[in-house]
């Protein structure tokens, strides 16, 4: 079924291109009128990348094209001035998500910058869609990169966990979503969140506590019509009605009055929003909104996708468990998928590694090690030395394995350590530790 | 803007009737392939009526044809085996509503007596939305007969008032919204409702302070597509999500799960919603939906409706001071307004009218009394002598006047006393006098 509504929306945007190519509208069978247009168009290349918040695809081993992303979605590219000006702001060195282009991609970042230097705070806020037990390291990216953004910023934090859009799209009880996202959140907690700092909230069960959450969805959902998230998300006329208007609940934690508790009613504080790329539409759609229902727009941080084991062509699938490390993997998994399933750059033969080296930019220990290894020169004298074909794959691996084996075992302990308490805790909506 | 919407409404059923009877998509200026079709098949007959939850349409000055209606919907005539059934059952002679037809299409009223008999219970649903201030006599008519049916049979009830949906289709802010909830609110109590047996609740406030509700309508939200909304509504792609999307929240009230602190967190409890027939498309959605999510179906009574003083062919609005009595009305405007306004079946001059006699099918000022006037006889003596023209139709609308005036300054002086404390008590969350 995800499959072919996959295959659907991937039909849908040809037909779209199609459109803005050639002013025509696709018939099949039927060439475009006049084919001059086509040349001279915005035609999208056959090979160009696709990109929603359910689907992912690029033709290239080295991932999708970040940059001609940037363009299609009308972002701005996070540059080496954006990153020294966030520097000077906060006085820290900048996290390595930001020195290696894990977050590329922003919308007015400068503007946050711009109120912070002037003593303007601002939250910050994530998520995640729970759809099982199980979450694999790449889920920890915009949760590690904004635990960091919230100790050097110092600002709240709101983390959204979709158990309500888990429940329509998958084949789910709402106890069951419910479940996941508690369980999920133990995860999110053991990431080391400030639990005075950072209230985390389940869509099914805060909606009925807040008494500003719901007035911000409808207000969303009046100035939003099915033919805009029809263009933005790909919906059909067959879709329930239930993810036709989901778009709106993902949007509303953009606007701080959707937590009166947190900054006492007030409705006019800005909003950061970390996340991977694959999320923008549901911010594109916000940020057009925003204005129309006096709120300010919320400004972003894009991150890359965490590729799967076996490339860089797809986003990981948690329902694969070969397609990615987890959680919950022993050191002894940890090893065995890396050797087994680990995407290589490398040569066929020791013989011809050592002549001709080996890619960094398609292999797969290599671009885990970008994300997870801290140290800046060793990743340089790895990539050097495996590209000159001086290190071999074998020896590239056991560098990850070796990285990751103890970050997840330290997980796995902070983990152990989170009670359904403070699970509880994390969830309840209250006061955090700042003055509105 | 509503009357575009309403003609488009109107364009669109034409069309999918064209449809149904051709098989052919309508398009203008092209006759359909076969006209033999169209004599065979279902079309609509050029007088049908057009009923949904906005808009009212016949060219009959005797009013909607109630007895097709039942047939089109799919609903069950109100006879005399059950009005008897219903004064068994409850030991009270039946309301004049009942007895007059006014309540006069139900679905599975037999269910809710059988169990009734039995000694289960069920609860009661209505609501209403909440569009101005200014309610006239016509809004009460679900109010008056739903406090009868609390006391014959002494169950729970629960009012929603959908300040969302005024939001949603009117200029509003949700602010002014919840206003005329709360006002309304006051002309419901002043009916005399029991605040220890009666829940009234506004969407935009109950929806972040109840546990049960959400959960609900995201529950029919998954199990209903924008296909079945655009067949059932008349909804189109322009039209925003939250329109889209509201069915289901007039939907989830039939759920005794919605209301966790009424019903102790019981999920099965039976709900029987008294409604005006233009409210059937929300129901018959919900009656689709109930046993996929596991509820039981709500059963439903159905009224006729209240027609303006112009005349039967449309339902009133409240937007039109002239169209009908406000309960805020003097009792000299009570008595401007019938004179002036109130349609009547009378002849054209007194001697025509002695002659040939008035007609009670049309007469607008009889209407009303059919509604408003308690005693059986009277009604039947003044039907008499108005249709064998020896009352006239001064006489007629002075017997209207009279009976108006001190119903709805009886009205007033209780709606007086309630208090915005009383207001608040009324829509609080709590647990009602009865055990689940």
């Amino acid at each position: 079924q995800d499959e072919i509504d996959a295959a659907v929306r991937m039909l849908l945007s040809l037909k779209l291109s199609y459109k803005t190519a050639t002013g025509q509208d696709y018939q099949a069978g039927l060439p475009p009128r006049d084919l001059a247009l086509i040349n001279n168009g915005t035609a999208k290349e056959e090979d160009e990348d696709f990109v929603d918040p359910w689907t992912v695809q690029t033709s290239n081993a080295k991932g999708v094209d970040y940059d001609k992303l940037i363009v299609r979605f009308g972002s701005s590219k996070i540059d080496t001035d954006l990153i020294n000006r966030i520097e000077r702001a906060t006085g820290q060195k900048p996290h390595r998500f930001l020195r290696r282009g894990i977050f590329f991609s922003h919308r007015d970042m400068d503007q946050i910058l711009d109120a912070y230097e002037n003593k303007k705070s601002f939250y910050l806020y994530t998520g995640r869609g729970p759809s099982s037990q199980a979450m694999h390291v790449g889920h920890l990216i915009p949760f590690i990169f904004t635990k960091w953004l919230q100790e050097v910023f110092d600002v709240p934090l709101v983390i959204q966990l979709t158990d309500d859009e888990k429940y329509l799209w998958k084949d789910l009880t709402t106890e069951k979503a419910y479940e996941y996202a508690k369980e999920n959140a133990k995860d999110i907690i053991a990431c080391g969140f400030d639990v005075n700092k950072t209230f985390i909230f389940s869509d099914l069960d805060y909606l009925g506590t807040s008494t500003g959450f719901y007035k911000n969805i409808v207000k969303v959902q009046k100035h939003v019509t099915f033919n805009q998230v029809k263009g933005i998300f790909g919906f059909t006329d067959s879709d329930c009605i239930g993810k036709i208007s989901f778009p709106a609940i993902q949007a509303a934690p953009s606007f701080s009055s959707s937590f009166p508790q947190i900054f006492n009613g007030k409705e006019n504080i800005q909003c950061l929003i970390p996340c991977a790329i694959d999320q923008d539409p549901y911010f594109r759609m916000t940020r057009d909104v925003a204005p129309r229902i006096g709120q300010p727009k919320p400004a972003l941080l894009h991150s890359v996708f965490f590729p799967a084991l076996q490339g860089a062509q797809t986003k990981m699938s948690a329902s694969d468990p070969n397609s990615s490390i987890f959680l919950t993997d022993t050191p002894k998994q940890i090893k065995t998928k890396i050797n087994k399933h680990a995407f290589s750059g490398g040569r066929d033969t020791i013989e011809e590694h050592r002549k001709y080296g080996g890619n960094c930019d398609v292999d797969v220990s290599f671009m885990y090690l970008t994300f997870f290894l801290e140290d800046d020169d060793r990743l340089e004298q790895l990539k050097q030395a495996y590209t000159s074909g001086e290190l071999l794959t074998g020896e590239l691996k056991k560098v990850l394995i070796e990285t990751l084996q103890p970050l997840i075992a330290a997980h796995q302990e902070r983990r152990k350590k989170v009670t359904d308490e403070m699970v509880k805790q994390f969830m309840t909506p209250r006061k955090l530790a700042f003055e509105f």
